[in-house]
């Protein structure tokens, strides 16, 4: 039997509510493999790694309490980063570090660039570096929804839940009065349409959501978008209007829709203010309408309210998890771990995993065949596919009212 | 015995979390209460009143088990209105539309404003009208939490737990990074801080949170504001610095901070800009400190987000709705229910009955003895009072993955 080799693990860019499902499903992977001696945690991503900042994870999990405790807590636990590994030295200084605390796993959640960096390392390793026995596996994780090859990722179900739960409870706030308002409610993601998307869903399971529905993926029209505010807001058995729109559209000529209409705008400090997308609808509604409007900006809100988290996010992050040593421990080097549907009208998810450098770097945005034909909406195809991801609600515990978090 | 009368049931004012729960309990207490025949509810508050749009409430609760999901359904499920009676001809119509259901019991749920309008449709049966038996009973809500007289307010623990639960997780989003960046988190409350000084609950019982809390009760001096922030960026272990801000601080002059800042700031249409709270702190911190920054308002979601609603304030706020009507039972008219705090270590509250024209129109800010001494947070003393009000949580009960909601 070979010696043991020490595993570590990692998370890098945007939070989001389950990222750290994922890392208490790689943790219990790794401590219930033999082959495997010590777990380190890297803190803030390779940025730790590079000045060797390890966390003994083991020792924290000796009570098995605190893996459900990490799964409902949000934002990378271990922290992030963002810096991408481009430099030659960088590569070098990685595989000391590897070899100096003898790791045979190097585990990686996080999104589009942090799938492209295990892609290249694994390539490092293949060119450079044959003599070290590492493997590298990338756990996919982002709200945004918009890694190629996977299903879906991790991560995505709860942001969904968040919004769509909002929008349904924005949407009983706004239906109280009898006066003619719009709300407009800005949604991330700025080249994919994904979470925007999930807007729909409020309507679809509640009977009460967004009326329009203004994703990345379609050139945006002002004019046209005041004329269906205007036909909307002349219903006289529904005075409100909701909008959920993306922060992300832009005009039919690619130029981002807040920005081109800001151009100009200055505040008191002279320099040019950007607008929110949501803001800048909401100022053009009541300048060219004159009727009342608000937006809302889902904000940061939507990565980390992990209080709403969906239980089917969760339940696949740390399945998704756990898979990953599994994937290593037969071996595996260079893969991303991905969801697979079955094609069966029952939900039902199998975890495989792809080659990471087929899924680095690419953006995979809302399909035609999921948007209306007016392009302002979402189909019954892209409902049925959102639908189940937000299914299920985690039994968050809480102390004095608030939730019991996880730190290390 | 006496014959019966009907009763009426109204909801008024900006939605909350618990407004509906005072409905269930009102609707209860009229469907209990032999004295009382149809228990009618009046659509948008006196508005709905006037035009005498009225829902048979009784015919709805039959099944017991709408009660349960009529108290976890945000904003007023009757609909509300702005409305502020104050015409003669507003007055003598009501007492006709009430002689003409003979209506014995008037039950009035909403915020300062309604508490008013009870007041004076006391003030002008005891006046004009003494011929008419009817009962106007004023339930108070509102998540200001700024009416007198009563310990506080149904809709404020909700509102206090969801913006603690909001500020806890945004805190660890911040956290994970570690690049020096400052979050502002614009929260509700014009002239009361009630609502801003609960964000202090997050690092009470969380151990993470906002680190300065800017009340209106205190005049806003944005040269400290940009000294304090110098000061807590440059600590090496916590790069990252929260602060929870009322939309309504004021500078010493008591004009809007933001309003001040921001004169001679246009838009492409060349209007004023008028820049919220948030940003416009976040504006000041980019430019006079150059570090990171964002803004994040939590908007309408502090009075919708009844998924996280505070199970003391749903329980408390359909207690107080039952009570009104053993209230009006009782004889009592023109009397504004109100939570009475026991003074003991446990926290106990017993619900009262005060003169309506007493607590109307009065603003209750945070005292001078909750506030801390350099101004920019609340003491122990504030915690102390605020933290049963955000305990527990609510059974919400969930289909497809969104909360169920009850509709008239």
């Amino acid at each position: 039997m070979s010696e043991k080799k020490n595993a570590v693990i990692g998370q890098s860019g945007g939070p989001t509510s389950a990222i750290n499902a994922t890392l208490a499903g790689v943790i219990e992977g790794c401590l219930n493999f033999e082959g495997i001696g010590t777990v380190y945690g890297m803190k803030n991503g390779v940025e730790g790694f590079l000045r060797e900042d390890f966390v003994d994870l083991g020792k924290y999990f000796e009570d098995k309490e605190n893996f459900e405790k990490l799964c409902m807590t949000p934002a990378a636990a271990l922290g992030s980063c963002r810096l991408k590994i481009k430099e030659k030295e960088q590569f070098v200084k990685i595989f000391d570090v590897i070899e100096k605390y003898n790791i045979g796993y190097f585990f990686y959640i996080g999104g589009n660039d942090s799938m492209d960096a295990v892609a290249k390392l694994e390539k490092y390793r293949a060119q450079e570096r044959k003599d070290v026995d590492v493997k590298f596996i990338g756990v996919p994780k982002t709200i945004d929804n918009d890694l190629c090859i996977t299903d879906h990722t991790p991560g995505y179900g709860s942001a969904a839940k968040y919004i769509a739960c909002t929008v349904a409870e924005i949407a009983r706030d706004c239906a109280v009065y009898t006066q003619k308002a719009v709300t407009i409610v800005e949604i991330m993601g700025r080249d994919a349409g994904w979470l925007t998307a999930s807007a729909a869903l409020a309507k679809e399971i509640t009977g009460m959501g967004a009326d329009l529905i203004y994703l990345p993926e379609r050139p945006f029209d002002a004019q046209d978008f005041l004329n269906e505010i205007r036909n909307r807001i002349e219903d006289t058995k529904k005075p409100y209007v909701i909008v959920a729109v993306s922060e992300g559209i832009k005009d039919k000529n690619g130029e981002y829709a807040a920005k081109a209409a800001m151009s100009g705008a200055v505040d008191t400090f002279g320099h040019a203010y950007l607008s929110g997308t949501g803001k800048y609808l909401e100022n053009l509604v009541r300048e060219k309408i004159g009727c009342k409007c608000r937006s809302i900006e889902l904000n940061l809100m939507q990565r980390c309210a992990s209080h709403i988290a969906s239980k089917t996010d969760i339940d696949e992050a740390r399945m998704i998890g756990n898979a990953a040593v599994k994937a290593a421990e037969n071996g595996k080097s260079g893969r991303m771990m991905a969801f697979v549907r079955e094609n069966a009208p029952e939900y039902k998810i199998s975890i495989s995993d792809i080659d990471i450098s087929e899924a680095a770097n690419l953006v995979k945005r809302v399909p035609d065949e999921f948007i209306s034909e007016d392009g302002k909406n979402v189909n019954e195809k892209c409902i049925s596919y959102m639908k189940p991801l937000i299914a299920g609600e985690c039994a968050v515990k809480y102390k004095d009212g608030l939730p019991l978090f996880f730190k290390f």
